[in-house]
């Protein structure tokens, strides 16, 4: 039998320990439901993209314990019934799993997954899930951001010597190119995705010459019709830049086209504007200036204010690490259990307000006004609620709930699919490509005012008077029974 | 043949693009040197702990391209010369390595990796050597760093969730377990290296059973050994403490101890003091107290000025990702050029100064005092000098050279160790325990104001007179040659 691509330890011990805990105590099969979401937004932008579902479906598709892993679990010496590590030997996920399409844009406290099986198994599951769908999310929204303030620029991401290992540069770059980007530098990326790839030559190869010039003659002698010279090894507008039109110049004698030259240092606005006159001045126009070194889409906002003739964006470290902030935060909770013949609302009180669960498998539903064609609000119901399109809809605002707002002429679009029906996948997987033309359409439903990268509108997330009135039927109840056992 | 762990693809496209530049151009093989090294510490630290080698060793003994690997790039249609394909089918990798050992105290501008070999191989390998170099090297440094504010108190590594992948988490918990760490909830990276993994119960588990004493029961009945019990998932000190404090008592019965209660939320200061006397009140002395929660060497540094009583520490997110700095920013740069039968050095130059290369092929010695057994300076020289321990060692300040002092009574112990030696390894991999002790006697040969987490002092790192010389000459030589083109 194949070894799964991602090992069944890919995750804590505590999610073992509690399925043996579980299976000793004879509950692990008990059916629950878990929430996957996260609860604020990063870099303060208005809006996540979703993305990680591919890598979660493979891994879900794939998932067992091979002899080395039980051998392993075995050697820890915990002294555990060893019919246990029999049962992990038929292991295999059984469960239910709604998810957003990747490539949709997400909103705080909304679930993005639910996952309904064996307590068994959906503890497993956690520690993997919120690791891809984190990381992937994360990256998309920040390559989102990136392409926010290019418009049609080309964006190329280039992080990987600067990732958090391998897994991170294939995926980020997998991520990026959802979110917006056009083409990467990592090749594994390129042969497991499609994606395209693209890079030229660095500072290395015109060391590795007599001259910068001999350096530059070669490198074009051996892609001459895709040559972008890096121009800054010795120094960019003395050096680099007459040597790049010397060698641009014998390309065209040759009826070719210096493709790009690369700066990769140095002040980035001066220096393209003054290589953009030069390239001009020799009459290589339709050379394009390929910028790079340490940019983000603050970096890239503000040479484009000053009017920097860049055509083409290399973006490395601050994107593929997610630089400003590396982690989602992403939570999965259980939200119900099924007991009796129906399923009990559960939740998980917390210190802090915003951290108590909303209880309940829930559905997620986009609200369209139908004469613009603009989202107007999410809104959280329970799976059992139907919204009536043909009455008027009051949304609340989720914090301020005095303010809210009637919407009439609406249709409200479910965000979650049904992805696996116990055990079995029940949804194709769309291609990349497809993945990126839903996220630009995603994007087309927003107005501006929750689009843009510095203080956006905050988007409406509701919650239905149902699902809010068994929140606080629950939270009195725990309460209540905190009380009496304390006597109070 | 097995596939290589790491694929030859984990690489930028300008690998490639070079490789195939310089095979065109008949300069593949011609032996060159690059120091793999970086610029600044990360997190404001005084020094970063080395790690990564092992992972770089395997890759570079299992390096090939697969037949997979091959198709893609001819896939490409880049119209490259089909022989270049061929040559990839028997390319291995025949360079000379040397690299500082894995727990070894580093600091910037010194190379931790020196390699030598043909160009095309050097080429491949750089974005890999940075990937898995820079990632384990900046957590290694922030265990490091969590390590030294918490003296003997328990450290557990409970990141994956919020890790950047599969990979970053595995290598995540080896680098913070090189830095110090006792254990990891990773159980992957158990499996792979033999770190002691820990982890008890989520807060699910409380919220599967009809009530927290239910719950906290079972877990102590499949666990009575070993039970840590959750006790924040509806009201720690009312609810959690108590039901935990009865199953203690129930466990002391049988004879069996309590082992420890978890807080994940709250005022961890203040919960823990409480929680230690309710605890002690009920007798339960033995009963550890360990705290999460988005934990970092500063808040850990708060927490214990407040007095709080936690006997252990599970950190997250903060260590996983280095949140405060999620990337190292190493750099790989040719230094020397085999030419004519003798190396030439050579150099990169930067608008920005301190990006100028060091030429040449180097080597790091550590100038230790005999007197206190302390680490002096750090000292880089040409391969070819020697060092005379018996007469005194006059040392620079690096920015301010007008600052020397004279050492006496020394010995210069060098750092860099032969790893590979035309393609063939050289060096026994030391065990991970080994590597632990390692990293442990090298903190003992700095001071205390190398170490503190707070404005540290900065650690000489110096260059010899040769060095500096041939740097100052090379750079002069590069200006004329601009200067004479430009006719200025």
């Amino acid at each position: 039998m194949k070894k799964p691509t991602v090992s069944a330890l890919h995750t804590d011990k505590y999610q073992i320990t509690m399925m043996y805990a579980h299976w000793k105590n004879g509950s692990h099969l008990k059916r629950r439901a878990f929430d996957l979401y996260f609860r604020s937004l990063p870099f303060g932008n208005g809006y996540a993209v979703f993305a990680g579902l591919e890598r979660v479906i493979r891994y879900l598709e794939e998932l067992r314990f091979t002899e080395e892993d039980i051998a392993y679990l075995q050697s820890l010496g915990e002294g555990l019934d060893p019919a246990f590590f029999d049962m992990l030997r038929s292991f295999r996920f059984n469960g239910d799993v709604y998810a957003v399409p990747e490539g949709t844009i997400v909103f705080p406290e909304e679930p993005i997954l639910r996952l309904e099986g064996p307590i068994m198994e959906l503890q497993l599951v956690e520690t993997a899930l919120l690791n891809f769908i984190g990381y992937q999310t994360l990256i998309a929204t920040k390559a989102a951001r990136i392409r926010h303030i290019t418009g049609k620029d080309v964006l190329m991401e280039f992080g990987t010597r600067r990732a958090q290992e391998v897994d991170a540069a294939v995926w980020g770059a997998r991520a990026a190119y959802i979110g917006g980007f056009d083409a990467t530098s990592n090749t594994l990326a390129g042969q497991q995705f499609g994606i395209p790839i693209l890079g030229t030559h660095a500072h290395s190869w015109v060391q590795d010459f007599p001259s910068e010039l001999d350096a530059f003659r070669a490198y074009a002698s051996a892609f001459p019709n895709q040559t972008v010279l890096l121009v800054d090894t010795y120094d960019t507008l003395r050096s680099g830049l007459p040597h790049a039109i010397k060698v641009g110049l014998e390309l065209k004698k040759q009826g070719k086209t210096l493709a790009g030259i690369r700066l990769d240092s140095g002040d980035l606005a001066y220096l393209s504007k003054r290589a953009r006159k030069m390239l001009d001045e020799a009459g290589l126009t339709e050379t394009r200036i390929v910028a790079s070194n340490d940019l983000d889409e603050t970096t890239i906002l503000n040479l484009k204010s000053q009017g920097a003739k860049i055509d083409s964006w290399g973006v490395g470290t601050k994107l593929i690490t997610a630089f400003d902030q590396p982690a989602l935060g992403a939570v999965y909770k259980m939200v119900a259990r099924w007991e009796n013949g129906h399923w009990e609302p559960t939740l998980k009180i917390s210190s802090n307000p915003s951290k108590v669960t909303t209880p309940g498998r829930k559905s997620v539903y986009r609200i369209i006004d139908l004469k613009t064609g603009k989202a107007s609000a999410d809104l959280i119901t329970s799976v059992d609620e139907k919204i009536d399109e043909s009455k008027p809809l009051t949304l609340f605002h989720p914090q301020h709930t005095f303010r809210r707002k009637k919407v009439k002429n609406f249709t409200a679009v479910s965000l979650l699919r049904p992805i696996f029906s116990a055990g079995k996948r029940v949804y194709e997987l769309p291609s990349l490509t497809e993945i990126r033309s839903h996220h630009q359409s995603q994007l087309s439903l927003f107005w501006e005012e929750y689009l843009r990268i510095l203080n956006p509108e905050e988007y409406p997330v509701d919650l239905s008077d149902q699902l809010w009135d068994t929140k606080q039927k629950l939270l009195k109840s725990i309460y209540d029974s905190i009380r009496q056992e304390n006597g109070s």
